[in-house]
């Protein structure tokens, strides 16, 4: 077996000259703004440790119960009671059966930084040790959420949360001056638009009507709620907010109908499909223009297709990437904001890779002039946050976009231990701009194409969310 | 900063010594048939010179409109009335964002040439140089729409007409015989089919009956003004027709409601989706039969999703790339044409790439074994004019069709300084084969591969159009 | 031209010196596994001979025919009445224009291996003599039938049969002891659910009335009867089922309904869409619990657009890739089976590659840990039997699954001469992981490496199908 240690050295990915200049030289040092992602923030509130490699690394990880499942391993040792040694020593049996899937990449970057693990290759073999090295640095104030974030130089941090949240984490974090770095929360309102199954919608209305403190009987009572919430969390700071979706809806409908169908599902009534599709069509339209009134981004998350095991629990990894028609209502969504003025800074996700074209292009048609970059056409995400993910949404943006405005990498993680994505990120671009130009496509201007390197990896984002940073 | 004098060079894209080869020796030298362009017949035939670069470059490319949206540059610089000096540093100080982009290379190669620029890249820094170099030459009489199609070496161009167009710069230009080059023109008749706005339709109608000398109460009258002007194309050299839809629609239709479709149009009336279609489908095989009669070439431009921004005028650039379902209607039409004889010599082009291969697979169930590539699936088109773009359509033209039965290359511009676009291809295309022949996927014979290279570029088109040139 | 010999020589493909390890130490001797293909049992039983090549290269290749058509030659040389020998000098003739197809590279690997041409290139030029050394050769034993089969170290062969098949071929062949490979049937039942034409549909009901000796009036009795012949299959060493499919159906349905159905169509009446549809649903998932029962394994191959050109025969190649929605039908069809634990191992093959990744993630959500890989992503297919298609099936697999559990190529051909797609499967493979490791992506680790490739090329396949060897 070949030295491991050449395995994800300096050099990974970078195999040019201008590709290793530009990253060491104006890539790497930057910190991070990870814009979207789905840490806990009670964890980091808290400054929680970790008792071992197993909770910081497997719970939580779908990607990996995936590729564990698929490689034969029981469940009890994925999501299952085993101990928590049992369940790692599976996962360290599972990775070399992970050559060519980013977990393999991932895996040996994050044992690299922040576990200093260089010289081997995790397996059934080397399991014992990695085991034992990192559960002794997991102990130590270094590897606390808050130790992992300053370790990996995040500068900022969006978490993802539900508009009943009482935002007390954030609260806690803003009050202290010293974190090192900023946690805001993101509007997540989902639950406001799913109306699949009126007992849960119910639930989470009762809810709302409790944390916004409005009785809400009506359609209108339901707004009131929400943009008393959405007021709340501007108040903490929070400029994001998500949208995780098949497609955008965009029926015609008269709010007289949409109170009605609210009406019926508050007395539990199902809605009919295309009723429960004006609902949601106007819920995203009220939800953009709430986000437009305070200046927000708003990010539509694309095309999965969720919960396709009804045998398993919905939150254990059972989603794949769908094959819904985006283009029709998308630009019908954007088209009515946009022409009343009323359409705020978006991101594109798309999950099906085959849409990529069509949003890089769909961005194209409500660039306005004013906003630099107004509409992004959004980072790979999910199942294609791979290097050939990567690589194919800054094709797709370089080729029908303006690559140098892209706002560039967030995590999605639930984890930790996830930054080194952004390093990946950093690398795949500085690679692929390097051969770009050993090849003679881009010009030999390292102050030209290292400042958009810069711009992409962080300064973009600096400037087009305007947080208003509260605990630098 | 590394000098630019070594960007876009003799041996831009070739990076092996076999496409060096392929390209100096064999594609360089061959003259340009342009056989789909939306070039002004006007400009040619009454030989234009342009007052400044504004003019000849920032007017009518929607390319660099959305370009310089996406910086952030407002529309006054753009579309507006700025003064037009302001409005080409607007976009010089946008060409250094818009590395990795089709228009990067585009730009520098059009300023190479026909301005012989080849020291400096264009910024804010260099524009006011460029500007005066450039406008000296436009006020050359090299530098006329005429000068430059005869310093691009071009052959021959189709334009891109209207069945109501006089044709009157066309017959002008036939007259003439020395011009250096054919111009043609090619019938698009997009408005007979447009009937979503009945008093739009009926305008055109009623400019139809005018030009045809036909009062068109009927949809036979409708018809027999369309056959007068396609007839009447024909003798001006007209080979081709060109339909830029959304779709092929194939609905199941009769000529008696056919009919009654068009007397409802006809009295204002709107018709329902379901009508609309149908009416769609009968003008689409009714002129696919007109092509055949007259052995015509006729082109599919499929899956651009058109003005998708209300508050914009639709001719600014507000389009991008749809996802409709193209492979039932598309065989429905062909077959149906196929099965009475009565198919003609067809190019497809689609604007979704992910619907490549359901394209190049299309035109294998319609080759016959009697003309040569009787099926084309067309070069990459508008969004996909870039490397990847032109790379993908070709590899998968090679791969799921027969590459040296290519037609090969168009410009699809308004620009009469596009035609560096062909040589980009030719580059694109040498290089490839250059590196398939390092790589041992295609065999050292420069014969062959030469050979083949040549009838892509220019052999393959002469054949396959079978134009009379009229003023050659 | 430069010397032919160096095409396609032993390194062909393994640009890397690790690709060339891989290939030579690990993969290059290994049996073949060829789990899905269209050979005809008859042919094998009798150990047929092949007159001359045209026989056994052009004979049945709608691959051949279909770029013969593009290429403008006449269908009398291609499936028509011509002498075999004009037709083979037309084939000859076409090659060259070939270049980039797969075509290109399968003709002179075919003749490199069985035949030991090296040292020409087949065109008109080299026709008559390779016509006269191919035919020499198809008259030894070695190039029967079987002598191919053993000389490409073929060691199962898969054949695709109709249920109603007396399946006599394989039970003489099951009688032999000494054949040196293991031909098993494979049971395709399309016609049980293919119900657009009710006659054709009665006609084979007919037939499988009577070899399964059963009276079939009622949906039950059709049941009763496919079980038969499903059980007879079983004992003949099937393992494997197939589907060729548009889309999976999965409509809602009551048994009472699809009794009605089949009723109507046992009386000749044609079902309308909807209720057509509920027919295959219904089918799609009896045949699937049918398998679970039985231990088999499930193909479903979906996606083409079949027999598009009424003008000529369906089986003369008329079918392309179709845009039909796939994730819904196939999430609910695996569900429900998964629901009640009785969903059996399952290979997806997709023919659109825009839905590469909606296939390679709908197989994680069945992936159970108990069975190695059970949900299979499929390897390239048809038209994407390509190095591009096999490159992007097995990028998609690595990037969303797990490469490592892949049961690998198949050949999915009806000729004898096929069977280097395995070998050019193999190569691409270990060129596409010595390029990982030489770019470090991949460990320089060749036990692991290695080890990875004889499982994908072999052992994979040998584990998972379960096969009860017959005449080893």
């Amino acid at each position: 077996m070949a030295s491991p240690t050449s395995f994800i050295g300096e050099d990974f990915l970078l195999t040019t000259e201008p590709a290793r200049r530009l990253y060491h030289d104006y890539a790497q040092g930057l910190p991070i703004i990870d814009y979207h992602c789905h840490l806990p923030p009670r964890e980091i509130a808290e400054d929680q440790s970790f008792e071992n490699l197993t909770r910081i690394w497997l719970d939580g990880d779908h990607y990996k119960w995936r590729a564990m499942r698929t490689c034969g391993v029981d469940e009890r040792f994925i999501t299952g009671g085993a101990p928590d040694k049992e369940r790692f020593l599976h996962w360290a049996q599972t990775v070399p059966k992970l050559l060519r899937n980013p977990l393999y990449h991932w895996t040996h970057m994050e044992l690299k930084r922040p576990f200093g693990i260089q010289d081997k290759l995790l397996s059934g073999a080397t399991a014992e040790a990695i085991w034992g090295h990192c559960n002794e640095l997991l102990a130590t104030p270094e590897f606390s959420c808050r130790g992992l974030l300053r370790q990996m130089n995040v500068e900022l941090v969006c978490t993802t949360d539900d508009p009943t949240d009482s935002l007390e984490h954030h609260r806690s974090l803003a009050a202290e001056p010293k974190a090192g770095f900023t946690v805001l929360p993101a509007w997540r309102p989902d639950p406001a638009m799913d109306v699949s199954d009126p007992e849960r919608f119910n639930a989470w209305v009762d809810r709302l009507e409790a944390v916004a403190d409005v009785s809400i009987g009506s359609f209108q009572d339901f707004m009131t709620a929400l943009r008393r919430r959405h007021e709340y969390f501007h108040g903490m700071g929070c400029r994001l907010s998500d949208h995780g979706i098949e497609r955008v809806d965009a029926e015609d409908y008269t709010l007289a109908e949409i109170g009605q169908h609210f009406s019926r599902l508050r007395c539990r009534e199902a809605l009919d499909a295309a009723s429960a599709a004006q609902f949601r069509s106007a819920m995203l339209y009220e939800f953009a223009v709430m986000d437009h009134e305070k200046d927000w981004t708003q990010q539509y998350h694309l095309g999965a297709m969720r919960d396709c095991n009804t045998r398993m629990s919905p939150t254990l990894g059972y989603d794949s990437i769908g094959d819904f028609p985006q283009a029709r209502g998308l630009a019908k969504l954007l088209d009515r904001l946009d022409a009343t003025g009323q359409l705020c800074r978006t991101i594109l996700y798309n999950l099906n890779p085959r849409d990529n074209a069509l949003m890089a292009t769909m961005c194209g048609n409500y660039q306005d002039g004013r906003t630099v970059g107004k509409l992004q056409y959004g980072s790979a995400w999910w199942f294609l946050d791979q290097l050939d993910g990567m690589r194919e949404q800054l094709d797709c943006l370089s080729n029908m976009g303006v690559l140098s405005c892209f706002v560039g990498m967030l995590t999605d993680s639930r984890s930790f231990l996830s930054y080194p994505r952004h390093e990946y990120f950093r690398r795949l671009l500085c690679s692929m701009l390097g051969e770009d130009i050993e090849k003679g496509l881009v010009p030999r201007d390292f102050e030209l194409v290292g400042g958009m390197v810069q711009d992409i990896c962080h300064h973009n984002a600096e400037r087009y969310f305007r947080f208003e940073a509260i605990n630098p």
